[in-house]
């Protein structure tokens, strides 16, 4: 039910195909969060136009509202929400800790409250494989244990172990035919993500996600952690940096061997009015663009910008429109999925150290030394909600 | 700049072509309020896809936001919001009564606070009309007194003899090939209405609305009011009620010999999760329709009818997703313009009278004795912020 196929190799970086039961996506590829069975404020028709192949949906979510037996009996996930091509699934675990209230943890599972109504639950490794699978998600996560950071050591250690043990159960759980990835953890300490990665390789799973990370550490130890973990993992599995969502994040990550990123920045930071560009982040309320007839990148082919204005986009955020938060959420996908093509591109020619040199010339950094007037408060999150 | 011809009469109800600066109207039409600049969700692409030709946007709004001197700038207001097609806008005096705060009525115009910043503001006739034109109207309206409902003979005849004053100055003011209609005013009495299209038709405008009207009072008070008024109208020049939403009064004036019509049911109801249907509203959020796989309405050919089940745009509601309200609005704007296109059809065919009762024997009128458990407690609201 899964073919992954590394196609091309560029030094460490590798361009491959990855055929999943709703379709073939390209990788290194770029899901957008589709949190609630909604990319919020698209449908499903300009997602796909936005070049996207695989988006990510949450079961923590879908669980609570409309419930996944609700979801199964409707024909799964994908038909229930008119979305034709791949889900992967979050397994809930990191919105169970960040979400929910009084979450307790034991080797059992993860005993919380419901955001939306206070109700308490359990969430087994064996329950989350179940709701994935009754979802009818391509990809399935394995429930893990994710610590905020900074973490202690020994908490790290408790994590990695109960990871590995809830990896195992679901593994042993899952159907046959469901596309299982282990979540290798162990926050910023080397030996345990070294230790995490080869106990869920021995799983023999058919890929591997690193969770854990981008969650504020310093891009050096994100990229320390990646590449490690990465020089562990089988070489014909498909890898997936969970949460990494900066341009730069994912040129970096994607020279360490990682094919697969998701984050909540491109739909986030669109609804909150900031625009990913090809030089840069643009704060579309700034009272620059006021007046500004040129859209909002140049350089991108989507619908907003070859229709409107940043003058007109500006109007939309103040006046306090839902068309304006869509316009953006459109471009940021579709800047994003550019981003994955150039990628692409250049290790198919072979040239991505050079293209990423460019590329990363005209993008002003989002974060660094010098942050610049249109810098946001924009943090790296995972997918607690797209 | 303006051509209208009647193509067809059915007993009073015409069918007609109206020419414009940015393209020509079929009528009887509806047109869809996008008060700020935008219809409210929608992208201009997907207003022209349900089939609108002519759109409604609004002078007291653009003029505090972003200021008419600026999309005067960009091109006028077509341009700005990427709308290739004509523009109607209205004249703002509606708005200055219903949201500015301190408003101050004379003869020399209407002085107001904005609802935005507080700000003072002083509406003429000559600067409403300076304002449209600033926006590129393809008809702009006089600016024109509109008490509520109910209101005493004497306002109601105050507000007659005012509407008429500031019309004459509206005409004056107006450059050539500036294609302003006039308002009648009246309230619900038979003498003032009569008196008031006397007084504008003397004017020789190249339209005429119908104000003050859809404001609560009864459906056959509407209808008396309307029927004697475009008996007075020139047969030549199109005709536009305003504010009217309800299918059944747009066939009911259709009949009266009605061309236009904008109302911002369609949008705001979307918004809040009501859907009109050809068998009557429905109110998405009910629970009857939690796991419902059928269309809205499986008579409809948009996309959000092609798309998804009651099911899935339930759950979109239930969870507050910004695309709920958006494929309900999607769904209302392409329901009027279907209704708008049998109307058209039956007219030309020569059967209006049997294709309406058909129409309204299907579609469960929203109003009246019993309204039935799909009901809301929608109103008629005029064109104040759709």
């Amino acid at each position: 039910m899964l073919n992954f196929s590394v196609e091309k190799t560029d030094s460490r970086a590798r361009l491959g195909r990855l055929e999943l039961p709703h379709g073939t996506v390209r990788t290194p590829c770029f899901m957008p969060v589709g949190t609630q069975g909604t990319v919020k404020t698209l449908t499903p028709a300009e997602i796909a136009e936005a070049g996207a192949e695989i988006i990510v949906c949450n079961t923590y979510h879908l669980y609570l509202r409309p419930g996944h037996k609700r979801i199964q009996a409707a024909g799964g996930l994908s038909k229930f929400m008119g979305w034709n091509q791949p889900i992967l699934t979050d397994s809930g675990g990191f919105q169970v800790y960040s979400l929910a209230a009084m979450t307790r943890v034991s080797d059992e599972g993860a005993e919380f409250q419901s955001h939306v109504d206070g109700s308490r639950h359990l969430f087994t490794p064996e329950l989350v494989v179940e709701i994935q699978e009754a979802l009818g998600a391509d990809i399935a996560m394995c429930l893990d244990e994710c610590p905020p950071y900074p973490v202690s050591r020994p908490v790290a250690e408790a994590g990695v172990a109960r990871t590995t043990l809830w990896a195992d159960r679901c593994s042993a759980a899952r159907q046959p035919g469901t596309n299982l990835f282990g979540i290798v953890q162990g926050a910023t300490f080397t030996d345990l993500r070294e230790q995490s990665a080869k106990s869920l390789v021995a799983l023999d799973l058919p890929g591997y996600a690193i969770g854990g990370l981008c969650l504020g550490e310093p891009s050096e130890v994100t990229y320390d952690m990646v590449g490690r973990v990465t020089a562990l993992l089988p070489a014909d599995r498909p890898r997936y940096l969970m949460g990494a969502g900066y341009p730069e994040d994912i040129i970096a990550a994607t020279k360490l061997g990682v094919d697969m990123f998701d984050c909540v920045l491109p739909t986030r930071n669109g609804r909150t009015g900031t625009a990913f560009t090809s030089r840069g982040r643009v704060v579309i309320r700034n009272a620059i663009h006021a007046d500004d007839s040129a859209p909002l990148d140049d350089a991108c082919d989507c619908y907003a910008c070859r229709t409107f204005s940043r003058a007109y986009l500006r109007h939309l955020f103040m006046v306090g429109e839902a068309l304006g938060p869509k316009l953006l959420t459109l471009h940021n996908v579709r800047f994003f999925q550019r981003l994955m093509l150039g990628i692409r591109t250049a290790i198919e020619q072979g040239g991505f150290e050079s293209w990423s040199s460019e590329f990363l010339r005209r993008y002003q950094p989002a974060r660094g030394q010098s942050p610049g007037p249109e810098s946001d408060t924009g943090d790296c999150p995972q997918t607690n909600g797209s």
